[in-house]
């Protein structure tokens, strides 16, 4: 599955079955396919102990659902991470949100290996012991990290080189410039009675590349005032280019 | 497929291969198999309308990648749609991001209409002509809405009636009341030579209670000081309960 230096996806999960599933197909499954990345989904339970193969027990204090025991989780983490050096996280929406700078962080490592919650928790101890970082993809709640262990992988791979190509650079997309992309338009030039902007079609690049940056400021700018302001706050530190 | 009450989802894609995925296991999966929600994955494709069934054109005014036709996804929606009245949105990181009172809000209506981008992006006129309501998971680019889409939909499954039973109720969980989630701990008592914190095992619920509001507050406000600030204005309108 790959050279030794190929970016590779380690998984922790109870439900190994997922993967690859959507990162199978597409963009991110001609990737594997090719071997530009690999992926590799584990199931904790093989770390079970017990005649059951019991991964879980009630939340010490009381409460609903079930807590990932630290024991187990911790053993499976041990017997994966042959490669310490690569990054290790745990996706949870108490983490620190995920962000394309990040993700840029993670996809020019090893890859990293990625342990999905499910039941109410996972232990406190096994993540301070085997020093999780916890990674939330957005402020809701999912009902295990499967998921969101998918949407961080194929944010990542896209970005390995090749998987790409020259069809789409990954530097002319929403948070590149710490803007929102601006409205795309394609033939045909008229639908339903309304057309396609006069500028994007006059053939004047530098009239196309500010009409754009100028949309992607308003659009922004509406829509999400948080980049807005921390776009200001670096104004004076980074210069602009448009197009 | 469910009575005409079960929530359903309409998830327009390139690839509806990809589903149900994920959401055909665990929880979503057998609330799925047992007629508690419904999915729908229709082909963008099946709206092309020439021989060769493209669907993709080049951005007006230059730039890499691919744009979707207006065209053909206004009559994918039109086919699909049935129920004008269902929430219709688009996976894009130009949206307005997603949050677990949106969530709400989705799993207590009649399931939405979702559109998965691809490509570049898609024409705005269709953004525009049919209403459809960006909404991002993330500040992050994944190469298509799919896994963005399943995100909404198992966020929103996990809360419609009879799907998490009594283990879990949503009530006690991240972002329920603003606050991240306290740390959760289970047997063994000892682990690695780390203990569960003795209030949890003092079998004194009011303890209990203060301690895990303790955490919460703690961890939110070093970790999320946004979600913190806005906690803090909302603390003159809404009382805080423990547990």
């Amino acid at each position: 599955m790959g050279s030794p230096m190929t970016w590779r996806a380690t998984v922790l999960t109870l439900f190994p079955d997922m993967f690859p599933g959507p990162l199978g197909v597409s963009l991110a499954g001609k990737a594997l396919a090719s071997g530009l990345w690999s992926l590799e989904a584990r199931d904790i339970r093989d770390s079970a102990t017990d005649r059951h193969r019991s991964v879980d027990d009630t939340p010490a204090g009381g409460g609903p659902g079930m807590v990932l025991r630290a024991d187990v989780l911790a053993a499976a983490i041990d017997a994966a991470d042959v490669n310490q050096s690569r990054p290790r996280l745990l996706m949870s929406p108490r983490g620190r949100p995920l962000t394309q700078s990040r993700v840029v962080e993670l996809a020019a490592g090893p890859g990293p290996l990625i342990v999905c919650g499910r039941f109410e928790g996972i232990d406190q101890r096994v993540i301070d012991a085997r020093n999780l970082e916890e990674v939330s993809i957005g402020d809701y709640v999912l009902s295990g990290g499967e998921i969101a262990a998918m949407a961080l992988i194929d944010a990542c791979v896209r970005l390995l080189p090749g998987v790409m190509g020259k069809l789409a650079s990954g530097t002319d997309e929403s948070f590149s410039e710490g803007l929102l992309e601006y409205p795309q338009y394609t033939r045909p030039q008229e639908f339903e009675g309304r057309t396609i902007p006069e500028t994007l079609t006059s053939g004047d690049h530098a009239r196309v590349a500010a009409w754009r940056r100028a949309e992607s400021e308003v659009l922004t700018r509406a829509r999400r005032p948080d980049l807005w302001a921390t776009k200001s706050r670096q104004t004076g530190t980074k210069s602009t280019t448009d197009g």
